[in-house]
């Protein structure tokens, strides 16, 4: 290894699946001293040659150094692989996949061993790990002081972006996000559908969804305001009555196209169940506050 | 009026809706004359006033001009207001919001009375018209001849996209884009409806919102490229497995924050079946499969 890795933060990285082992061999490349650890040795063997310490067990890795990185299958997996390990003032970040609910018992427990305890959610898949141009990141809330400690070795393989002490709020915006994009996809996936019988190409639908999608996620931020306000009408183009007086047209859309409407349906029932309330004159927030209770 | 109006197409405008109006103003804002018929006549006073000639019915108004630009409230009305009108040789323009297949009849019954015909699908909000820089557009589809004739008379309000000679591509393109952009509207309420009992400023989660949303949408382009070639595994980075498996942790964390996964179910739902189906290395454009009977 050269010489300049004295002085690069030593890091413990548990979990060696795709997104472990692509978070690690960017640590490695940046000449951090690299100790991991994985449950199927053999995943940890392609790394040792890269310059990796292979731990023989969890402990022995958490042992190693105090910045300890988990990328583990699930919550459950957290429990089994550092039952055993000796976290005391340790710094732990779990970028294990979990609800806000894990994320904040994790916390809990983590505090309870002596350690101090961040919590990641990534936004990207692993061929972005490593590639700032692909523009990913992850959410990273609870230990402020842990997180300034190591933002500059977080930061290696993408970018950050911390969200607040709240220990679940990583996953919470993170789950947030990919809610949303999942939202996004089943419109893309109605939309494809209707033409899917045309003489119409698909890839010619697709730089003109693209666009339509990017110049219409904007609204977004007028749906903030008015959560914020509580006023709902304020600036409204295309009123909540009026939108729902177009939705037949979707729907007969969908019909004459032989396609089910069930991706759409769900969001028009609020619109009209909203509309019913009386609420004609708001844009579509109102919407969100049929959907908690 | 200017004397530079005897150069630009005479056009007549039925129906002055919000839409209608502004299509209007701004045919007389660039100097064409204008010729106007509203069912309810205080709404072509204003534009009277603007220089506008108002015509006292509909057939006088079509046989004013050879450019007939239609924007009712739907195609009931377009037989309503039509009826009794001459269209022989008319240039016939409707912009009301339709179905395919109600267009394709309307351009059969264009036909039918010798007029040309062209549908289109309007992909803006009335404050759109006449601002270039907002990106608003119509769809197009029919008589490819009356698109030629007439494109740059057409352009003067809004930006023009010719899809087709099919007269129903116009609506369906149209219904397609509104469709995907409800699909992102639903995804992104139910993402502030995770955040709606935290602590955290629908502000400040709205700009994360939005790039992720902004980055994600150009994943519709390698949905088209499977559609295309029927190959749905290529260049797959998140295959339908891994993506099923991630499902519980979003229904857990809704189930959690107290938010109705309705939104977001019917979509994972198809995924389940799809992965059933021994899908699991595609991508997620199997779903569109089961979306078309």
């Amino acid at each position: 290894m050269a010489q300049n890795t004295v002085e690069k933060t030593p890091v413990t990285m548990l979990g060696l699946g795709a997104m472990g082992t692509a978070l690690a061999r960017t640590w490695l490349a940046a000449g951090h001293p690299l100790t991991v650890w994985n449950r199927t040795p053999a995943r940890a063997a392609a790394l040792a040659a890269e310059g990796a310490r292979v731990a023989d067990t969890a402990a022995e890795a958490v042992a190693a150094n105090t910045l300890i990185v988990v990328c583990l299958l699930d919550d459950t997996s957290v429990d089994e692989v550092l039952a055993g390990t000796d976290l005391a003032d340790r710094d732990l970040v779990n970028l294990t996949t979990s609800t806000p609910a894990q994320a904040r018992a994790r916390a809990e427990w983590a505090r309870e061993r002596g350690a101090h305890y961040l919590d990641g959610g990534i936004m990207a898949v692993p061929p972005m790990i490593g590639v700032p141009e692909a523009g990913g990141y992850v959410f990273y809330s609870g230990s402020r002081g842990l997180f300034e400690r190591h933002q500059e070795t977080l930061a290696v393989p993408v970018g950050t972006t911390y969200v607040g002490e709240d220990a679940g709020f990583a996953a919470l915006h993170d789950v947030a996000l990919l809610s949303a994009m999942y939202g996004m996809f089943a419109g893309a996936a109605h939309a494809f559908a209707l033409i899917r019988k045309e003489d119409i190409d698909p890839a010619s639908l697709a730089p003109l969804l693209v666009d339509w999608l990017v110049a219409m996620a904007p609204a977004v931020h007028q749906t903030a305001d008015h959560l914020r306000s509580g006023d709902y009408t304020n600036g409204v183009v295309s009123n909540l009555a009026m939108q729902v007086a177009g939705t037949p047209t979707f729907l007969s859309t969908a019909e004459e196209q032989g396609v089910s409407p069930q991706l759409l349906s769900p969001y028009f029932e609020l619109m009209r169940r909203r509309l019913a309330e009386g609420s004609g004159e708001e844009d579509l927030t109102g919407v969100i506050d049929l959907l908690v209770h």
